[in-house]
């Protein structure tokens, strides 16, 4: 089979040829459909951030595919089965995993970094990473579920607990972003979108935003307590940086949570005083715990959550460079590779 | 001013000349646009339900309109402010109303009921009932939030906790019922409206349900099981029927809850081995407490709960008693009383 | 190994000598210390209620014990470890393992029911069923954390959702009622227990229980109502009948919640209108998911739950039958099978 | 009538002779029997931090006493009646207010600041201020539920969200600190106190903390977690010091939550992709809502809570100076003014 396997930072992944893996117990192997490529991807690649598998590592952890073979004991699957696999999947042992928080696990495995991922034909992966995928999500686009859908449903439903009829704001409109406000939307939210980049804003509205505002042309939290009457219930930072950080936490109406969705290596830095006098409460959200899949699924079958705007760029699997070009410029919300080019 | 004036059971409500009363400290005055007819009117003429105050009282709990004037100490509301107001509001002082609970104040006040109401010209209340309408909602069809709309509301969000990605099964496909079923679809349920009229499952299709069953054809438990892979998160009950109680009961997934809308004056009976062994959950819910008024008009402004196509008919004030044929029959969602003509 | 083995309803259970289990993958085997008898147990015996493994099986699932080898890939246990074994265990792979709900899991693993249990010298199970007991837990009482302590515990923090400063009833002081009772004082509720038997509502007294009502002399409904002005907030149900369902129910103010941990094969019947007008809760609790037994195991260890008061009677392995025959005298709270006699 | 009156930062109070008020409507007098001596008021005092009402004012927010009058319209008390006042109370209107969370009222009224306070032998107040006391609380130590207990109660139970069995750190062994320890060991945690006074850490151990840490001789995070195995599920900061604070953050296992109780005026700084990889929690926590009064009494009244070891000192009204000087010097836990000192 082919595949896209990274050696290394600073070096294009290398198309190799590599033998068809053989589920184990408990396993199975997917031939896959397609699969996003993800900022994290080019982390490795141009940050030097290290794989948890030591290079050479297939990369990709957002497939969609079809069943190929099940290894002994896996009863849930059978050969012909649609599926998406989930991003990461924990050790099912520990307390966490058993209290239904997978993606905080300290042994938790993520595909395309702990183990071989799906820029590649077929994939192997523990039968607990795959979800059911019903014939009206198409398998093209249905693969983002698994990582740029699901990363703003944890952090939109668990993690900000954005409940119907609350003012949301959402700091920073990519891949990301964008379904944090089409998610919040379909919950019943009234969303604030924010970003720097018009066109941004403008999918921002098309997935739902009752408002939008250019950063570049105003103070932020002054803006978003004008248009609220002192402030949202929730604010999302989907970016990572500080600054905006500060705006979002700054955005709070008393009593307001602050979700922190974007990754910022550094120290961030708040006021003290308001946290306390205003009771405010800020949350991290990581991922997504694999069990919230079925009900995203559903969501997207039922049309509350879209998939195909999401999609704006195709590319065969030896194309992934080109894919990471297209993702470095901005230009794209998701880009896919489409692995089987029949489906 | 003119007032439609319950004197007791079994006769037509009176069309009476009344003074226009003045709002006393807190309170305000609100010259009535609209006002939704509702079945606990019904309850009052047809069954003797007691009114808390005694009769003769003006009836109607779900109204819209214009401020008219405020008493000492309202700095709230303005003359000309466009509002509606809140069925029921609570003492404020008691542990429940202090707990975000006044829909279950021993000390409730009902409007049409325990105070002279909104079927009239004019109605006088505290300013803690009102809530703004900002100009994108209709004062003839915004109306119907004070009851129709916030009662599923509060059962839907705060009662029955539906999540999105929630399997929801809807018994009853009358006002309330229709609304919870728009409502769960908004808030990003997989809604199951159940009925046993054809008119109605069309309706609850129209409003977002993703699927209907007549429970006249139907074994109703084992058909949504069987769509649903083994039951529901979430069933609401919304007729007050010890059946349909049962069979919602009967639709609950392991972990499920019943949420119980409809009222029914006597014993329900159910299966208590699999209440514990299933760790089903059962909660009633009643009305709707004022403070989630604010996030109602919210979604109703932004379109995600309509209004419009839940008010099928129209009549005049003087036209009360037509509003309750129609209602008797069958052949309206909600019929609402334009009282000013000019909105 | 000696084991207790049940063949079948109406007979004693067989004192026999087996061979001992060996661990295979993710298993571990335990040396039994001691093992909580249950009534349960008496169930399969003398009622007939079928166990899920076909007889022979050998009963016992509330086993404390110290690890005397472990199978391959077990990491988090040693051979000496001291452990308790939880009475039941999840498939590790449905949404509701994955979702901290192993105890409601449709695959549900008993032991001494759908597996060999301990009433044994010996007992081999999954590793997920295993807890590190510390050294200030004794293994002879440390048992009963296993069911007659996990399972009110988690009726009374997960379900009942007991809060501090909460009046709480408890119907029933049997072995569960009378830790539901001294759990929910730890967690700083104020609880009324409520039995028939003075020699039970004392031993609640001596477990925190900062009221008692002797059924037999009052209408607990009415009593409950005059002692803590108007009901209280959660009612426990730990007997499994109607009419203390019905007593537990008409003893919740508005808003309360009623807990149901009692088993009882037949339907109950309740007021349906209270349920809503009231907006009341009821919920059942069935034993104890897997992932609380750490923070009760904790809780004993500090001394906030005492095992040693609830422990009256100690027999070995062969006077298995006594154990019952004393059960059925109502003489005990729990009894203990000192399998382990150097423990 | 007797009063210890502010006229303004760097002077001590007056003790002057004023007039007693009289009820308005709504309202109630109240003789004073003792009133806790606060931090707050020394803020006022050495630090200049302003009274929202203007100076002269009547400090003191922490009193008990005895009913001596009632205004119009007031049914709940009636003149002899035993009470606590809460330290503040809000509007009643606004939806924080109708949602149970009167402490972060924007119109917030608190006594001894917004109005006249209690260091005088009568103080005027709402009776929506007023919660019975029992006979078994009494009047001496009573009053400081109103503050030193009632603060940490709301941020251990609703804030911090404690849960029977968890890992709980506590930062800071002040008179707040040792609440925060006995009352999250009142409902059932784990609790290690931690300090840089070896006598705070006595008192913190007599109150039932499991452990202690002497911050002045380790690295504190670092021994957190070797003492919990990684960490413990809630840290509580209640010093108001951006060092500890990052202390308090560095204890937390993934997944846990920091509740910030202590003030701090600046900024502070912390590592953000911990928030985010391990989804982490802070929360603010600002006084408490008078609701939550009549739990706490009732856990003060079982002896769950004990109210006398925290009193350390006792002045007449006279001698407030003298509470400020034991304070200052950190010998107190917490001084109360015996004002009537008949009780």
């Amino acid at each position: 089979m082919k595949a896209a396997v990274f050696y290394g930072p600073h070096q294009p992944l290398r198309i190799e040829e590599r033998e068809i893996p053989r589920p184990g117990p408990g396993e199975i192997l997917v031939k896959v459909a397609a699969c996003g490529v993800c900022h994290s991807d080019l982390e490795y690649i141009e940050l030097g951030v290290p794989t948890f598998k030591k290079p050479p590592v297939v990369l990709g952890h957002e497939p969609s595919g079809v069943v190929e073979e099940v290894g002994p004991g896996v009863t849930e699957f059978a050969p012909g089965a649609r599926v998406i696999l989930s991003a990461v999947t924990g050790c099912g042992q520990c307390l966490w995993c058993r209290s239904g928080r997978e993606n905080i696990c300290g042994q938790m495995i993520m595909l395309g970094n702990s183990i071989d991922g799906a820029y590649a034909e077929f994939v192997k992966v523990s039968a607990r990473m795959a979800f059911a995928l019903p014939e009206d999500v198409p398998l093209r686009e249905g693969c983002i579920i698994a990582d740029a859908i699901s990363t703003p449903f944890h952090a939109v439903k668990s993690r900000a607990r954005v409940q119907a009829g609350d003012l949301v704001a959402v700091i920073g409109c990519g891949g990301v972003g964008l379904n944090a406000v089409q998610i919040a939307t379909a919950l019943g939210a009234h969303v604030i979108a924010i970003d720097l980049v018009e066109q941004k804003l403008q999918w921002a509205r098309e997935l739902g935003a009752a408002e939008t505002i250019n950063a570049g042309q105003t103070d932020v939290p002054k803006k978003v307590r004008d248009l609220t009457g002192g402030g949202v219930d929730i604010a999302l930072e989907v970016i990572g940086n500080p600054e905006t950080l500060r705006q979002a936490y700054g955005c709070l109406r008393p009593g307001g949570r602050l979700c922190v969705v974007g990754y910022y290596p550094g120290d961030f830095s708040l006021a003290a005083s308001r946290l306390m006098m205003r009771e405010l409460e800020i949350v991290g959200s990581c991922g997504c715990p694999p069990q919230e899949y079925p009900r995203i699924i559903r969501m997207v079958a039922d049309g509350q959550i879209k998939v195909k705007p999401l999609v704006t760029h195709y590319f065969s699997l030896e194309e992934v460079d080109k894919a990471f070009e297209v993702m470095k410029k901005g230009y794209s919300i998701r880009s896919v590779l489409v692995i089987d080019e029949k489906v």
